[in-house]
């Protein structure tokens, strides 16, 4: 019996026997003893043992009271751990528009983070899209508010479990991040101050993390870098406190980013003394630091300082204990006592930082063995799972889009006897950002084609450029076989340098001499396929106007090439479509289609204005026919819910997958309001010849707004609009009454 | 003895006598008899009479009671009307950074406004410039508040008159406008929904507008055409009366542009009535409506629907009454009445809108006796007085930047005998938006140059391309001329069409094929000097790497050609700096140097971070020395005054003017801070070997911020920065103590 166990037992005495039958409550479901235990726990340790729980990522066990440590990872779309099971990215996945789908993924994923020994996972990223040159634009699910709501929410439940699976043994906790409109920074540069209209900050940015807390209850939240309207987020209590907690219920923990606490005060000049940062983040609820690395750990504000701020008076030992608390009832609610190894794996010399210039992300969680956490004897047999890697087929399918078909594809099998897959993605391994380095296998456009033609057809490789150091002479061999060829599969877009966190761009051009390539690839005159696996939105206006097919996979995870070849040969009809507007160029960012309705129509000169592609944007190799909408309903009052209705049928001759979007306007307010906003989606299945009629729910959450503080509607007309994407809709008016 | 003044006699008798020995007060100086005679006025009027003085541009005088009619017009960088001085654009003559020059040169465009008859001037465009997109860029005078505010403050004197000569009969009532961040909207698109935070509001955008009141008593404000922060500008309460008139003391006349009170209800959707529309505006104290075209006349909400709204009571009489005292307090203080012909022309049958569709503003404005306006029958002589001219020449001499010389500048007069003037702009009228288009006289750089040679050298001439179509012909004939010059001027920019109100861009590369042109004349070898005429920053990062000589001009007004040629000849040392950032490209786009702390140093791919040319930059013919800076006390209390000083030596040969810049930074603070905000400027002469100890003010209005509806300052230590641009800077630390 374990210390930790034999205390409890000691105060509890015979009521442990009813301690697994009593009912969990709280926004940390523990049962009331479980929530004494915490605070029997607290009462034990010393002021050096709490702070020691406030570590993030380093090891927080504690030996004396056996308290189990909990290791926080990353798992955006897999575990980025070697040999873990990887999806599509988070901006590829939600193209899907598929929440059940997403679900699925992240609790698939859950169940490698567990069985790898990573209890708490730092994901996922809710920012709202606003800046295609911001780096960390491929960690976001799209530009709208409400889809990101969508799939935010089924990320999470995915992680975290539900009802009685709540954070159970194949569980982990969710950390919707970052807190909050980190999407939105100047110039798109990571981390830069953040200044916008409340009504921004209410009805753009924080509606996924109110979902993630009403429909989720999420268990943590990661501040974000920047100064929000002037204040650091991680001592914003008007957001954490105000909104976050009071108003939307939030009682999980919040934890803080590598540095970030000390930089409130080292390079945001916010506060004036390491006591004044400590207490403040306390005060706002900041409950642990990440410490990545020795070097950091050893400058952690809630080390050392924290201890002595708390003995000196400066900082209230409540504020320690209340953070305490909370990363003591996430320990005991993941069970973490019950691992096979509760108190966590020693350092080892790598890890304590002795080579801390090499300890980089990809060693540290790359190596299992090497790492802090513990894995469970049997995580190969978790990892190695068939089911695993069919589901991330199966992602992949779904969240591949069609942009452009001119009659070219899909091919038949036996059409062309030489097919040219030319490009710097065609044959690499191109996961996107946060991925582990080493994923189970990872399926390249190259070797996708080639298992799908078989012997029917000989296929010819070029690379045609290097993004980073583009040769002309790699273009000219790219012609070459191009020319030899019957077809081109071109397979452009970004690498692991050109978009990632931190890294920035002024331009949304392809990278590198890949425009280039891709016009001296059409200038051959053969058909070509424009597939693009990339991180951000690219200008491609000239492909659209020149390309015959363009295929959008962003980063499709392991099975990309599978996924690829299968929709080019038919096997597969594409059915994602774009969560976010593809502008001509990077004089049209931010690009969203839910601007607020201008003053004065738009001229510009020497271009025209539309996007390349909108948002909602995605076609198929079947036809949908959109039927006249309808509402249950012409008029409502707020407390009611109105059903608009639309009939669709798939007059094409294959069957296929429709995403049905629903978009509403409130045609007159006293406060400025989108020309459209999503407020309803639904995907749908539909065999040749066949109609379904789709019924989406308007309720007073879809008509409400943000003003002067309060949610509220105004009654009046509403324009109800459907239709497959956010630019061809049809309309039908609502009347909402007092 | 007109009716007008006849009624004052009878009521007020013997009285009469002493009206124009009695103080006049107020904001609108009006002596005490000269209030009594507006609400006398007031309460003869009819319902019709009154909504009929609310009628800006369009005939508002008043036959029956002989109230004279009050003529707005523009006069942005001289009058818009045929025969006018033209003066450097507003964004070049702020690139002069000196506020006594832009006096002398506004009073002389009110002197000019007056004689044609207009009383009342829609100018000056105070925005603050955000974004290179927007197609008003040139109109304003910068991306920095507070160099904003010295050269509006400025402007706004020269056009009212100060003291005694306030709204003399030399002068006219200016108009800040748009009332307000007109300057930021989404995307750079004129009248686009503006949403920021309430610190940028009340930190970059409003303070130009408090110093127009407190400084200047600027007479009028015109409200912007978009929605801030979901509210549009005409309705705004917070801003027009909260703000401006509350907390500011403005007491002056609120005038609305074409349509825009109808657009409020029509385009904004945030009125359901007209009645509605009307009562929120004149709440918002709005009290005058534009209508330009007769269609336009016709729709007016300030005429007969204002009229119907009252008698129904839907809207108030006393709000009708307030907009209509305010028209007749200027009209009494402008002395309308004694004007030759105070009720204004009749219109002719082109004003009445016959034909409508052709009536457009050059027409309007550029036919002296075709418009509404009375000039006076002296208007010839006033307007053809040599010392305007010769202002006009100083001011473009003052406002022409340098920004860079490679040992190219300035020619001597024999040194080339062949000289190629190559351009889209070299050989053409380049005045700017809304100048007139029959300027007194216009002297291009071709021009400036054949009179600058004389018979000492052979110009040649070819325009490489034309702007808005391009020919490859147009480019060979220039290289041709190039090669058989000696040396090149190459004449790059913008032409009317491609920058102007509501024709805003997506990219600012130089328009058409000017880049092509400019990369095709250095190729020939041939020494080359760019000039830029243009109305927003230009990416001019290659001709920065490329070209070894670049003036630039802005639009210089009549005299363009002169300075210009004076500056390539030697006889005018360049001294005007820039007033935005120049960014690289369109991608960098919003560029301005004061930004708030970063959270994360900025990383980017692709691309170095760096401005082409920062704030505040421009060199010279000589060279400055900058000594270290001092203070004259190291620590200072809120209430006091410290002085930070500098010494400047001209170490060069020739003599030159240099503008000395004093910037700010709160290095600890509450609120995210500016990495440093210019807080004072000096404009000095200095010939070679002379130096001078420069002094500028520090006091608590410089060390303020804008914190939770109040302006605070933060005890603490602050950097003081000195030197020739936002980027060369010396520091000092100033302590503030409580």
């Amino acid at each position: 019996m374990r210390l930790f166990q034999f205390i409890l037992f000691f105060f509890t005495g015979l009521q442990l026997l009813k301690v697994q039958a009593q009912e969990k409550t709280g926004y940390i479901p523990l049962t009331k003893q479980e929530r004494q235990k915490v605070e029997l726990l607290l009462s034990k340790m010393t002021l050096e043992e709490k702070a020691h729980q406030l570590a993030s990522f380093y090891p927080n066990a504690n030996k004396r009271l056996n308290i189990p440590h909990m290791q926080a990872g990353e798992c955006l779309h897999g575990v980025v751990a070697a040999g873990t099971t990887s999806f599509p990215q988070a901006i590829s996945i939600a193209s899907s528009w598929d929440p059940s789908l997403v679900e699925r993924v992240s609790t698939v994923i859950a169940k490698e983070a567990r069985a790898l020994g990573i209890h708490h996972c730092y994901t996922p990223m809710l920012g709202v899209l606003r800046d295609a040159r911001w780096g960390r634009f491929e960690e976001g699910y799209g530009e709208d508010a409400y889809l990101v709501s969508k799939i935010g929410v089924a990320f999470i439940n995915g992680l975290q479990g539900r009802g009685k699976n709540r954070f159970d043994k194949d569980h982990v906790v969710a950390t919707a991040k970052h807190f909050v409109a980190d999407s939105e920074p100047l110039l798109g540069a990571n981390g830069a101050a953040v200044e916008i209209s409340l009504r921004s900050l209410h009805e753009v940015h924080l509606p996924p993390f109110r979902a993630a807390v009403e429909e989720a209850q999420v268990g943590s939240v990661m501040p974000a870098h920047h100064t929000l309207n002037g204040v650091p987020c991680h001592i914003n209590t008007y957001t954490l406190n105000d909104v976050f907690r009071k108003e939307y219920g939030f009682d999980g923990l919040v934890v803080s980013d590598n540095n970030d606490l000390r930089w409130v005060q080292e390079r945001l000049f916010a506060t004036e003394s390491q006591e004044e940062t400590i207490r403040k983040a306390l005060e706002a609820g900041v409950h642990t630091e990440l410490a990545f690395k020795q070097t950091w750990a050893d400058k952690r504000m809630y080390g050392p300082p924290l201890v002595a701020a708390v003995k000196n008076g400066k900082v209230p030992v409540k504020l320690l204990d209340d953070a305490v608390r909370k990363v003591l009832e996430f320990k005991i609610a993941l069970h973490l006592d019950e691992e096979e190894n509760p108190l966590g794996k020693e350092m080892t010399e790598l890890q304590k930082g002795t080579k801390d210039a090499d300890v980089n992300a990809d060693v540290f969680f790359s190596q299992i063995d090497g790492s802090l956490s513990s894995p469970r004897s049997n995580y190969k047999t978790v990892l190695n799972n068939p089911v695993h890697d069919a589901l991330a087929l199966e992602a992949a399918r779904k969240s591949l889009i069609l942009l452009k078909n001119n009659n070219l594809l899909p091919f038949k099998k036996s059409q062309f006897k030489k097919i040219a897959v030319i490009g710097p993605n065609a044959d690499t391994i191109r996961l996107g950002t946060y991925s582990t380095q080493q994923p189970k296998h990872f399926i390249t456009v190259k070797q996708g084609i080639e298992t799908a033609v078989g012997k029917n057809a000989q296929v010819l490789y070029a690379k045609g450029t290097d993004i980073q150091h583009p040769k002309d002479t790699q273009l000219a061999e790219a012609v070459a076989i191009a020319k030899e060829a019957d077809v081109c599969i071109l397979v452009l877009g970004d690498d692991d340098k050109t978009v990632m966190e931190n890294v920035d761009r002024d331009d949304i051009t392809l990278p590198g001499d890949q425009d280039k390539l891709m016009q001296a690839i059409v200038a051959t005159g053969k058909p070509v396929v424009l597939v693009l696996l990339h991180g951000r939105p690219a200008a491609i206006q000239w492909a659209k106007d020149h390309v015959p097919a363009i295929l959008d996979g962003w980063f499709l995870g392991q099975e990309t090439g599978t996924a690829i070849a299968e929709a080019i040969f038919g096997d597969l009809n594409p059915s994602g479509k774009l969560t976010v507007t593809y502008p001509r160029n990077v004089g049209q960012v931010p690009a969203f289609y839910n601007t607020l309705i201008p003053g004065r129509p738009r001229m510009m000169w020497g271009t025209t204005e539309g996007a390349t592609y909108p948002f909602g944007y995605g076609i198929s190799y079947t036809q949908f026919k959109y039927g006249v909408p309808k509402l249950s309903k012409a008029s409502m009052k707020a407390s009611e819910t109105v059903f608009a209705e639309i009939e669709v049928t798939n007059t094409g001759k294959v069957a296929g997958d429709e995403i049905v979007q629903l978009y509403l306007r409130d045609d007159i307010s006293s406060l400025a309001r989108p020309i459209k906003e999503l407020k309803g989606f639904k995907r749908i299945s539909l065999r040749p010849g066949e109609t379904q009629k789709i019924s989406l729910p308007i309720s007073s959450r879809s008509l409400e707004f943000w003003k002067d503080g309060k949610w509220i509607t105004e009654p009046g007309s509403f324009t109800v609009m459907m239709g497959p994407n956010s630019e061809e809709l049809k309309t039908i008016k609502l009347e909402l009454t007092q």
